[in-house]
């Protein structure tokens, strides 16, 4: 593909190279009448800014460094194509990182940095090295921390709603998208009688099949199990994070330090239980 | 996080910046001895290469993208979790796209040639436009093209193995992950009479609930369903896309135009049926 470089659009516009430059990177020092000229050029010749380039000119690259705590998760790709499509649209790339296990976070921190990243989304549990980066960190599933932005569930609403629909038997929450849903561990209660009520997201079959009262977090395997369903939000986690980020590299926007986003609990029968 | 700086590691060996970074980067002009010293005072301080400013100088910038035609698919995880080992392991990065429906290819081609990027996985019916490209470009999932490479199911077995299950009953897939399965809908066949033999990975349940011959592409529904699983080997996919690509960026290895992944069919009990 033949590119189009700043010498083509210095032509149409009949202009020099440094006046482009200049132009499109909007210093005043150019009049509005030549920055409108070397603009048209650039857009009817389908010009577009060198990144890299421009990103040692000015202080952003336009690069979201996004951190997975595990990339294998079913849901990875939902949260990804949400983050992707609002970069995307804020004319940003996508670095992607896996933070757990193999690659301490520091490491990963240093790889991040060293791509000068403009910012950092964070899914997992964070790491305290987090705190030391110098641009903006938004992280998922966690609770906010000072000088950090957060996309957290809320939980209070959710939490009392499962609990009431285990009508006093004990709660157990298996598997799953720990990283959004650990809160439900905290339901858990150790009781010797009866059955546990079992939320349920784990790859194995439920112990004791169809149960009516049984949650599941997986959507498909809760049609089939004719459960009731407790869907992360994932989707809405990744809009709302990569919303947060390009707000705050701008500086502009609302940038509350934490924000919760509604879990939903749909029945078996597709009615809305919470939500 | 203070950064080590190219001076520091200047000052520990005792050199100056110029031949720090001619060093790092192995000029033969600098002695076997210095640029030992170099590399172990870079070692000892931690010292990594400015990737965004050391990509101006060299030939590479240690970027590969990724384009995956759909990204909220349930394996995009696996897959993106096996291609991000593989790079991490060659000290490279990630950038990720979205390829299909609001992105035309051209576009995300364009902001690929932006980013400098070193090569490109594709994932999903390759774009006319990628033969333009004037880097690595592996295909996953597609029959080969000249000048490029890729990373495909084996095919031919497969449907052998597929078409003897089904008994001469017709068989018919639906859904899945189109971009490595879709040759099982050339299997397809339209009779009027007798219920056909299903391949099916999709969210819906299956026509008449736990048939002992249905074939189900998500290994966690098969289970459920007690059902043979053909497995799209997506892991293996990421890997092998993963090393051709890296081998080609780095002109070394064994680069076949095509390379075959083979299926794994596998019957409810956990038997290998082909594999």
């Amino acid at each position: 593909m033949a590119r189009v470089t700043m010498a083509d659009v210095a032509l149409e516009a009949g202009v020099n190279k440094g006046t482009v430059s200049r132009a499109l990177r909007g210093d005043r020092r150019i009049s509005a009448e030549t920055r409108r000229r070397v603009w048209e050029a650039a857009k009817k010749l389908g010009y577009e800014l060198d990144a890299v380039a421009s990103g040692l000119s000015s202080k952003r690259t336009g690069v979201a460094a996004v951190v997975l705590e595990r990339m294998d998760a079913p849901w990875t790709g939902e949260f990804l194509g949400a983050v992707s499509g609002v970069l995307s649209r804020c004319k940003m790339e996508l670095l992607l990182f896996e933070g757990g296990g193999a690659s301490p976070a520091v490491n990963v921190l240093r790889r991040i940095e060293g791509r000068k990243a403009d910012g950092l989304i964070w899914f997992g549990a964070p790491a305290p090295e987090l705190g030391a980066l110098e641009i903006p960190v938004v992280c998922v599933g966690a609770s906010p921390r000072p000088g950090q932005f957060s996309v957290a569930l809320e939980r209070e609403s959710v939490s009392a709603r499962v609990r009431a629909l285990a009508e006093r038997r004990p709660v157990r929450y298996r598997g799953g998208p720990a990283a959004v849903m650990e809160f439900l561990s905290e339901l858990e209660t150790e009781t010797g009688d009866g059955e546990p009520f079992v939320v349920w997201d784990g790859p194995k079959k439920p112990p004791d099949g169809e149960r009516p009262d049984l949650i599941c977090g997986d959507e498909r395997l809760a049609r089939l199990l004719r459960a009731n369903c407790l869907r992360a939000p994932v989707r809405e986690l990744g809009v709302l994070a990569a919303r947060v980020l390009t707000n705050a590299i701008r500086g502009s926007g609302v940038r509350p330090a934490a924000t919760l986003v509604k879990t939903t609990l749909v029945s078996a029968a597709g009615e809305l239980i919470l939500g």
